[in-house]
């Protein structure tokens, strides 16, 4: 087991067009117009009530609470993303705004450290009643997360320390001591907060009680058990009716070997073990984190990167069970995978999780955000047919457009705090190596006397330059090769390098001061097969170029997607399409398209074939030129 | 308009191995194992109660009701079933058992007619409530077309008797005139039953009424009404929830033009309404009956002849929206489709209604009921992987395997009162015009002076020979040639003909007695591709041989159905498969198998292909030797 470690934001710049844009949607568009929605001051959305909740939890308001019994996370998750903003960008307005609610969070906070306007306001008797549903941990998770990622960016101290008592208050609470409560969450989130509490107080007790809430989940039946007590409170949701394993609770974690239930859920979960088990050294631990990321990635994983085959729980299905048209695919899920992916990364260097990351990051997640910045997917198909989705309601769960906003609002802040930590995912060391995961254009701090400069347009190409900028004894640098690529090229200093490879990375010493590396990946659009398995796929290819998966969408091509094909000899170029930016480059296929005549729904002939010319645009990038339908599967002639 | 009429079950003798097995298992198997469920006399098997709520309500036992609120439908069925195979056998033990249940009925039937044990036992104020949801105008409607089938069958007047005082009762309280009840019910099926007790009585006034029903639906929201009034009970169930093109009562059935919601309550209504417009000469509602007719089968038929694409709310989606493995396929939707393509038909002779009824019958009905007639599938899909089945919700709906019995138990006895029927859907008569329209050997009475004998294996080959016996001056006999028959020979008395074709049927007059007509119609597997639109069958296609569609099962082929794929040069041939019966002809076809490497779920390169001869078996045959993978849209191969 390895021990990687991340490279801090601060130590990072980002100088790439692609990454800027996206940072500074989310910094300029993204992040106000959030606070305004969580101040209610968006006249046509869905109210939230978040910041409302909080002033009349510190006395400052009269009334009632509003929203779901989880509405205070979507601030401290506003908060988090606004720290990864500012870890990246300054910005005094945002920072001025993050501060007042903050003020506002430290007062709402009751004098032994609980932390939860639902309960605060209305419900002071019934804390920690009802483990299973009423997501108190989950808010105090994504508080601390908030905390740590605000003190992290600004120095700033106020919420992290609201947050080390609110930690202090649960530590006294949950455990299997005397007096205490051996319960954990429904919702997995304050496992993985707590370690990196640990780890930037350096305080053990929260390292401990975070492997107190891993270890003890699914070794009893906490639920069922906390539904008897007299005090419960009622469920405030269906789960209840859901199996354990929706929850990841049905077993002790270390009997865990598949990827089960609610996929952000079990994706939280595996992150803080993997976590967890690479920093404590639990080999028991890693052996069940490693299981379970190869059941998510080699049985249950799209090839969009998204996660979660069924509405009904929002859940992982059975091994090859990948439906394109009723997929969940929830965002939130994916942005999951990419940390679970990156934790495993850290414990492991191996190109896979890069790839893994990859596929997630540049398909699922970025489909989860409008062009504008203003629409959000929450559910991400891979086929959509707007009439046959609004006629059978086993679509009810799909949306034929990006929404403003929704009621359950995880995803837009988890995207708003991800995008702009692409660095995290970048970079990483160990003692003298430096890992490139992902090429990121800008500079990143190795250590005081060393620099990277890296220079690169993915994803439009597969190249990239490193310039060393200063010296550090023993450097060795490993960069990722993607699994995409076919082939290569290196040079250093102009001279063609031909270095070795260790686990998908090429290796790289002796590098100096003012070396230039040269890695220049061809990035040639390819064919991509399914397992045969996969029901859903059966006789089908995918378009893939570099980490961008693509897709045919109605507004190029017309209706009727499911009567294209294409055959492995189809030749491909790049090509232009209207109303689709430069960032998300466009492929033309030559393909055919099956007529049909007359209207019988069945006969002895085939349709006529007619030549076409397909159009396809990054999956990332559809969804933003208005209703129309989608499919990323097309049919293989062979 | 035409106005064909049905040929009556005695007027008709079956003599064929295929249909006589078929109705022997009905009359010797599950008739009395119905009866036996019915009295809850099977160990095993969920209760029932039935039986015992009529004793109940007849005052010769004390109890509470026990079931669902149509629990009186099942005993109604099971007698109208008797009523259709007395018709055919005489079984003087069934026909016991059926004037011993009868006498049941006629002591719990109240004073005024009404009956519903449901209501008798427990609910007496509480009648005709709650319309929409309490079942009992369906239950009334299958009582009476089993009093009309009994008595057809057997002459007997004591059933009919009863529904006669229910019907009046029904005449006498629904209606738009003072005093009554200006209501329609939730589930369509009085209304086809009524205009049947107005045929066999002559009594008009059963067929006003049922003109009442058919054409008040929909004209305004009595569901809704229904709810208000201070009388109104709870509702039984989720269908409060569903729109109201879930029971087509949205608007009024002339402005009806799409089949939408319920597909068995869709069906029933249907049929009703082209029954009474070709009685009637309503043209209006004929032209209306013809659009819901080519809704249905030119946009939301499966190419089993099933129908219902979503479970939720056992409904119809959108066009084209046919999901092989999410499929509801309810049996009795498919026997309902029979039934209204058998009220087009007799409107307007043609062979495509004849089309419609056999690939409902000979594929999704017959699939309803297993080898051993014990065994039901209620759902019907064309894709089934069990893993997938029991891993994702929304195939909760699905079953595996053919359950011996269900709560709701409508197919079982619908199955047995539709096989023995199989005359009735052969043969119609308009004046001097006689119409073969499906091929079944034995015998039919044309008049009182002539006779056909038909010999066919059908449908085991495409060819029939039919006799005269005796003469009919200025008989036209019509022989539907189905549409899957590319190539057919006519001999008269072994002389080659070339009779004229009148939609899809072979024309013959000047026939006389001891004449000899052969018609025989080659009957070669072959491939049947779908309109592209058809999402989930995009690049597949179906192997059907006669009315039979053909299936792989696991059995023969292995797991992994999806990987297999054939193309349109593949050759066929018969083959016997251990465990299905010679009626059920299998075959062979070339075919491939795409044999996946290594752990990756997507690969740049596609698996090794590999020649495999496929086993195909008819697709009702599928299920009857253990669970397993079955898929009927093979991938095809250009």
């Amino acid at each position: 087991m390895a021990k990687l470690r991340s490279i801090a934001q601060k130590d990072c710049k980002v100088r790439s067009p692609f990454w800027d844009h996206y940072i500074q949607l989310i910094g300029k568009k993204v992040l106000p117009y959030q606070w305004k929605l969580l101040n209610d001051e968006i006249p046509d959305a869905e109210p939230s009530g978040c910041i409302r909740n909080f002033r009349i939890a510190a006395g400052l308001e009269e009334g009632d609470f509003y929203g779901a019994v989880f509405q205070d996370s979507d601030l401290a998750k506003w908060l988090d993303a606004v720290g990864h903003y500012l870890a990246m960008h300054d910005d005094a307005k945002l920072e001025a705004l993050a501060d007042s609610a903050i003020e506002l969070v430290e007062k709402a906070q009751e004098d032994d450290g609980y932390l939860d306007t639902y309960f605060i306001i209305a419900r002071k008797d019934q804390r920690w009643k009802n483990l299973r549903d009423c997501h108190e941990l989950y808010c105090a998770g994504h508080f601390i997360e908030a905390g740590v990622s605000y003190y992290t960016a600004t120095g700033k101290r106020r919420l992290l320390d609201v947050v080390i008592r609110l930690a202090n208050l649960i530590c006294s609470v949950f455990g299997k001591g005397e007096g205490q409560i051996p319960g954990y969450p429904g919702h997995e989130e304050i496992e993985y907060a707590l370690l990196r509490l640990g780890e930037v107080t350096g305080n053990r007790k929260y390292i401990d009680e975070a492997r107190y809430f891993i270890m003890e989940r699914g070794v009893s039946d906490y639920f069922g058990k906390e539904a008897q007590d007299p005090g419960y409170i009622e469920r405030f949701s269906e789960i209840g009716r859901l199996p354990r394993t929706y929850s990841q609770s049905h077993e002790p974690v270390l009997e865990q070997d598949e990827a089960v239930g609610h996929a952000v859920r079990a994706m939280y979960l595996y992150t803080a073990m993997a976590h967890y088990a690479r920093e404590e050294n639990d080999s028991a631990l890693m052996e069940a984190s490693n299981r379970l990321w190869n059941d998510t990635v080699y049985r249950k994983m799209y090839v969009t990167g998204g996660i979660g085959s069924t509405a009904v729980g929002e859940s992982f299905s059975s091994a090859y069970d990948l439906p394109n048209d009723s997929a969940y695919c929830e965002t939130c899920a994916s942005i999951g995978l990419m940390r679970f992916s990156e934790e495993m990364f850290l414990s492991s260097p191996h190109s896979m999780y890069g790839d893994v990351i990859e596929r997630a990051l540049y398909n699922t997640v970025l489909a989860g955000i409008a062009f504008d910045g203003e629409h959000f997917f929450y559910v991400n198909p891979l086929e959509s047919v707007p009439e046959k989705v609004k006629g059978n309601p086993i679509f009810s769960h799909v949306r034929t457009q990006r929404p403003r906003w929704f009621g359950v609002a995880c995803c837009p802040p988890n995207i708003a705090r991800t995008l702009p930590d692409i660095t995290t995912y970048a970079y990483a060391k160990d003692g003298k190596s430096f890992y490139v995961q992902l090429y990121v254009a800008g500079s990143v701090r190795v250590s005081d006397t060393l620099s990277l400069q890296l220079d690169t347009d993915y994803p439009a190409t597969g190249n990239i330059k490193i310039r060393l900028e200063g010296n550090e004894p023993g450097f060795v640098l490993h960069v990722r090769i993607p699994s995409w690529c076919e082939t290569r090229s290196v040079t250093l200093n102009g001279k063609t390098l031909e270095p070795g490879m260790e686990r998908g990375y090429l290796v790289f010493s002796d590098l100096h001061d003012g070396d230039v590396l040269n890695i220049n990946s061809e990035m040639d659009p390819f064919f991509v097969y399914p397992n045969p398995g996969i029901t859903s796929d059966a006789g089908m290819v995918a378009v893939q170029k570099g980490p961008f998966v693509y897709c045919a969408e109605e507004a190029d091509n017309g209706r009727t997607l499911s009567s294209l094909s294409v055959s492995p000899s189809s030749r491909f170029s790049s090509t232009h399409i209207d109303g689709i930016p430069e960032m998300y480059p466009c492929l033309s296929v030559e393909g055919e398209k099956e007529v049909w005549k007359g209207p019988d729904l069945y006969s002895r002939e085939p349709g006529k074939e007619e030549n076409l010319e397909l159009k396809l645009v990054p999956y990332c990038a559809w969804n933003n030129r208005g209703e129309g339908e989608m499919r990323v599967w097309l049919r293989r002639n062979r």
